[in-house]
């Protein structure tokens, strides 16, 4: 791998980054050991140290070494550099860096920059009622918390897309790089457009070591890490070594050398990136009870772990500290000394403080076109078909047309857009797309707002980053497979719920999902395709940040996503169906539909206020279902008063106890009365009612049909029948639920029975859905 | 790349693996589309077309291409080899395939070898009541549906581990390079002994395409590629064309090459791999409507969409089935000609026939010690404290040192085996490891029974691959961090389902989860390593395959593991604590509460059989908390009756109708009541525990406490604090909810909220628990 020699520091310049960066260390190991004498003005005493240790050592020295040297190229070329750290256990050395430039003690004015607030900054890591030890919402100039390893190279990438302006330089752990959301985002320059889109400039930190193993790219032969590296489309430089001295040259000239090739970015050159090849735990403890520290693992968390408890380490973090000599970095009463921060950046070309890291202050909301334009014609409810994401498509088109301009949306996902039927987004975008091109391909654009990689993972971070940098997107993605994003969902939900409650941190765009190409129309792909259960992993997570919504229809579905688009600190989960169904309401009804997010659809009811039975449905297949039932129910029993509710907001069913969306008691009591039995079918797994319908006073009079995981390769309706969710059978549980009827209603029951079975006969003899299935309409007579 | 331009094959070679090919890719357009005449005895007609056309032709040709020349090297070489197709929508690729070499027939007879074998072949595919679109467990030969893009590989090494007679062929689509996953299962290298264990051989597919996009790999340059695959370790050899016959000899050289160098394999060489670079939908319809389809995204599905409504696409189709001359591959009667069979592999040489893809029919039972004989000394409960995962490491470096002549257990994790401490498996076995070795090492080991990478992903997958061909492994891992796998999960799950149900296939060993680390003792992580909601991702598949227990001790645990290393075709996920913690039970105790997964803890209840209060609990802190609240109950409310209850195995507390470990009513009703109040401290989601009870009489008494998405870094009791889960706050939800308690107990509720705050202050003053907490003890005369 390539190595530079030249030397581009002074004297001066050397020990004015070495004296930062010894600052940087001593600040880390304070914030993880001490709770007093954060100057050592006496040697130090047990009781200065924390009684628990939790931090992470080894990575932190290699953070503050590049925060030091980024300074410097900051300051010298006036540019905006985002810092993102990929072993964000370093927490620490983070902290201390934007302390040290000032940033800290303005976000946080308590912890200032003197012996008491650095007293407060060492006592608060880690500590209860303190901060994560973690690069978290919380630390100013992150957007990346690096907890779950493995996201920062993506989300690098969705930070620097549309920002020209900005560098965003990414450590990578040498662990962290063996993930594979990892191992795959090294191909974001494939999507990168040199021109109008930021630079990346990965640093992978080589320090040799994960927790307790070697890494497996530090162990690789030099020249196969050259090649992988070259082979992922980056031209690698090296930087390595245990002397200090030699390492701030050679870093210095790295940076200095990528930031000239920054400069020059064209398509079609390998854009640099560093290898970083220096101890873990750097600077820290040689040895301990003869075991090396220094550049092993045994440096990965906290070396000397009874610092408290036994003399001999208190002595050796006493002589560990003072190898930082902190006296020539803080004056006296605690604050960086002028030769630590006066070369540093200022104002907000400080990586701590630049707006990209607080991407609210940049947003520009987004040019709506109003989306009734986009409307379904419904003149009668359920008497026409129309595809529900093909409609959403043509907004989506025009949404990116009017805000090509500020460049400040993008459709993310694994190569289905089109199969989704959003396709009409390429009349106004392309695809990004930075490699070879063929006359076969279509849609393909080196500056397409559509960004397409068969990678939920890289989708997923790619949106994050965009949105944490204050941009929209929108994720369309096959239901069943957003669950390969489950934990990264996981770990935004958090950020938002702790970056809500950060008065400085601004409200960011949120993160939307279409799923679509769902359970139910899955038939064609089959068994591993269906899985409606992200729906129940999102609303594990807190209440004030996630919302569900199932339209039922294109207008209802148009509604929603225009309310989605405009919303901020949410994730919003949208679940909707592609292909030809019936449309129920009129853009005006789907409007206050969806405003209500639940309503009793009394077009479709005949219960006068006084239901025998509440047919509720969330879903566009269950609702076709439902209003089927309701036809079966008004031809066979035509007395039965049936009342038809449909729910578009999934979180309306909570008590308001639990969200903020949930309906009050006296409201939902209303609609679905307090002992009439409720046939409730449902998208999902149907045990997710249950869960969020438990407290309700009906709550035992609830029955739920929805998918109970059986499915393979058939027809559409067959699904439905697989699952007990079909209208035959729904209509089964009204008979069996509703007192009195089961008598009654005996030959209306054995009917149904009977159509399942002819059902089952025709598909499995002609490979298609009975006609009556698939031409089915709402009667006209019910609405006239 | 290099390309080998050596010709083996003799012109009559060549006519038959061609003729061979041609017979494959007849069968699975066939199958595609075809209802009836499937010799084409006469010109299609419409009706032979079946109405809905559901199938990927695309990948196919290319899948069968490799089928063909694999036969021909087994049959040359007497080689097991083992089919792996990442691009699993190529299903009716390998139904062809499989048929043709006859075990198709063997394992479903009424699908003969003859001309209503055929037609029933053809019929059932992608139909309602047959056969699933992908490489399902309903095909012979396969483990690896494909369904769910990006495991391919890391299911290939897990089946080749300690199968050193096995080459596992791997087909990795140039769409799914790019998921995470694979994109880093290339490194699987530094794990797999050359010797010990077989070898797998890569093809990566490079059609060019995914669904509508070009892929990464196709269109970066070749210089690119060929760096990227070297230095992941791999010697590429490229076979490209479009020509059969060059492709046929390229392919021949190729592969015999490859089996040469893989028959020569040693530490530090770099195995072959190949790189295929043919048409997508080769032999497919050139073009359609004047745009090209054959070598482009257009063939991915089904090429003339309309084959039965227009005459023009039926026509094309007839015309293409005809180009591969069925008269002369198949004889009058529908068999196919001996040509074209007599030179296959037979008997379990066949690729579908092979028992590595029917594990279980491999699977040698774990040598398993007596897991009572690791059991810590438990005289009286709650008097010592015991690290649960501690103990179990000893048990678990018994099985390994126990099953090592066999080479059958493996145990997988992202570098954490250690920091869950259970590291005592190290004094049997070591880490499996072949890059370089520094002498800071420990642990490492060419032959190590431990596979450690830092990848969830390719930790499971190695797994699955592993338990897919008959061994036996355990997945520890940090809790938050499992939710990584969620899909692959649900895959694995959706196959056990399935497999379940096919007589022909074995039972396998189940897929064991040590969940460790866990949320509540992340207080060291903070937040985003806080998420216990893969226990609710679990329930949602199939009752019949998955089993969640939460331990709360160490003999419980051994007991628990004991009985998951035993099972087969199951997912059990085991949650438990890795700290100190107080020892409930003996070991005889623990077996006894293990065996029946519920029970009264008499020894800690007050009720003599007629309780005031149900203290309910599952999971090891939960039970901490539990019986502390019931300790201060004795104190404080002495006359209050109190029944301590505590589950292990989650699955009980369903109705026997959803799960078969579901606990009948009337026992369930006798345990926990149907009037009395139910406090129930739960590790993880508190409404999983509704969502598992609402049909229960009693479940409106039932008062969940778990965790609420509240947490940072703190102390560990902290954390239970801040989610209610207390013991001071369960005292307080006791006198909350007892009828006529909260009048009389006012002082003990104040005394509780006072305790509480204490511990507030205290917690933020020193950072460390009170001392009543960190040494608490179950009351000596209590149990005395
Ligand atoms: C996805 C994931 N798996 C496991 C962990 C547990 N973990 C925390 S730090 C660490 C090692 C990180 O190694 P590396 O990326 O090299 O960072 P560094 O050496 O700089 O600390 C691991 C495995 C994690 N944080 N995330
Ligand atoms: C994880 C995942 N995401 C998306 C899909 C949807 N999908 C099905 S096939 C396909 C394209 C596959 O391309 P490739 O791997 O190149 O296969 P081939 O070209 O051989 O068909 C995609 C994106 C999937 N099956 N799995
Ligand atoms: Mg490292
Ligand atoms: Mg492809």
């Amino acid at each position: 791998m390539r190595a530079l020699t030249d030397t581009p520091l002074n004297g001066e310049e050397v020990a004015r980054v070495n004296a930062y960066w010894r600052a940087a260390n001593y600040l880390s190991v304070g914030q993880i050991y001490l709770l007093d004498n954060p100057l050592l003005e006496q040697p130090l005493r047990p009781e200065d140290v924390k009684a628990r240790l939790l931090g992470h050592w080894g990575t932190t020295p290699g953070l503050n070494l590049i925060y030091a040297h980024l300074n410097r190229v900051i300051r010298q070329r006036d540019r905006n550099v985002l810092y993102v750290t990929g072993p964000g256990h370093g927490g620490p050395g983070l902290v201390a860096n934007v302390w040290l430039e000032g940033t800290y003690s303005e976000v946080y004015p308590e912890i200032g920059r003197d012996a008491v607030g650095m007293r407060r900054l060492f006592r608060q890591f880690s500590f209860p009622g303190g901060i994560p030890s973690h690069v978290a919402p919380e630390t100013p100039g992150s957007i990346h918390e690096g907890g779950e390893l493995g996201y920062s190279l993506s989300h690098a990438f969705g930070a620097a897309f549309d920002n020209p302006d900005l560098v965003v330089a990414c450590v990578v752990g040498d662990g962290e790089a063996e993930t594979g959301p990892l191992a795959t985002a090294w191909h974001g320059n494939t999507f990168l457009n040199p021109v109008t889109d930021g630079a990346v400039l990965p640093i992978l930190h080589l320090n040799g070591y994960k927790i307790s193993n070697p890494t497996v790219l530090a162990r690789i032969s030099d020249e196969a890490l050259t090649k992988l590296l070259e082979g992922y489309g980056w031209t690698p430089y090296l930087v390595a070594g245990d002397d200090p001295r030699t390492v701030h040259q050679q870093l210095a000239a790295t940076l200095d050398r990528c930031f000239d090739e920054i400069g020059r970015r064209a398509e079609g050159v390998r854009p640099p990136m560093i290898v970083l090849r220096t101890p873990k735990g750097w600077t820290g403890p040689k040895a301990f009870h003869g075991q090396p520290v220094e550049g092993t693992w045994r440096a990965h968390q906290v070396p000397l772990p009874d610092a408290r408890g036994d003399a001999e380490q208190l002595a050796l973090l006493d002589a560990w500290m003072r190898s930082y000599r902190p006296e020539e970095l803080f004056d006296p009463g605690g604050a960086p000394r002028d030769e630590i921060t006066d070369w540093l950046p200022t104002g907000t070309r400080r990586m701590g403080a630049t707006p990209y890291a607080n991407g609210g202050l940049l947003t520009r909301p987004l040019e709506l076109p109003d989306f009734r334009e986009y409307a379904v014609k419904v003149d009668m409810p359920g008497a026409q078909t129309g595809e529900a994401t093909r409609v959403l498509g043509a907004l989506l088109r025009d949404v990116i047309r009017d805000n090509a301009p500020y460049r400040n949306f993008r459709l993310f996902g694994p190569d289905e857009t089109e199969s989704n039927r959003l396709g009409a987004v390429y009349e106004a975008t392309g695809k990004a797309w930075h490699a070879a091109v063929e006359p076969t391909d279509v849609n393909l654009s080196p500056d397409g707002r559509v960004l397409e990689m068969l990678s939920e993972h890289t989708c997923q971070g790619w949106l994050e980053g965009y949105l944490l940098t204050g941009r929209h997107g929108l994720f369309s993605c096959y239901e069943a497979f957003i669950h390969i994003v489950d934990s990264m969902f996981n770990q935004h939900a958090k950020w938002l719920k702790v970056a809500r409650h950060l008065p400085w941190r601004r409200p960011i765009p949120s993160l939307n999902y279409l799923l679509t190409s769902h359970v139910w129309r899955q038939d064609h792909n089959g068994f591993s395709h269906q899985d409606p259960g992200f729906i129940d992993h999102v609303v594990n997570k807190k209440a004030e940040v996630v919302r569900v919504y199932l339209p039922p229809d294109a207008n209802t579905l148009l509604s929603v996503a225009d309310h989605c688009l405009r919303s901020r600190d949410y994730v919003n989960v949208i679940v909707a169906g592609k292909q030809p169904a019936p449309q129920w309401l009129s853009m005006e009804q789907a409007a206050a539909h969806c405003a209500r997010g639940i309503g009793i659809w009394d077009w479709a009811s005949t219960d006068e206020g006084d239901p025998d039975v509440v047919l509720a449905c969330a879903g566009d297949v269950p609702t076709l279902e439902t209003l089927a039932a309701a036809a079966l129910l008004r031809q066979y029993l035509p007395e039965l008063k049936v009342r038809v509710v449909n729910v578009v907001d999934l979180m309306r069913l909570q008590p308001v106890s639990e969200h903020p969306h949930g309906l009050a008691d006296p409201e939902f009591d209303a609609i679905f009365t307090t002992d009439r039995p409720v046939i409730f079918a449902y998208h999902g797994y149907p045990w997710l009612i249950h869960r969020l319908t438990y407290r309700r006073v009906n709550h035992p009079n609830i029955h739920v049909r929805g998918y109970k995981e059986e499915g393979t390769t058939s027809t559409p309706f067959d699904m439905v029948v697989m699952n007990d969710l079909d209208r035959f059978h729904l209509v089964m549980d009204v008979i069996d639920r509703v007192p009195g009827l089961a008598r009654r209603a005996a030959v209306v029951r054995q009917t149904m029975v009977d159509k399942r079975a002819e059902h089952h006969r025709y598909v499995r003899e002609t490979g298609v859905d009975l006609p009556e299935i698939t031409d089915w309409l709402w009667p006209a007579y019910a609405s006239a």
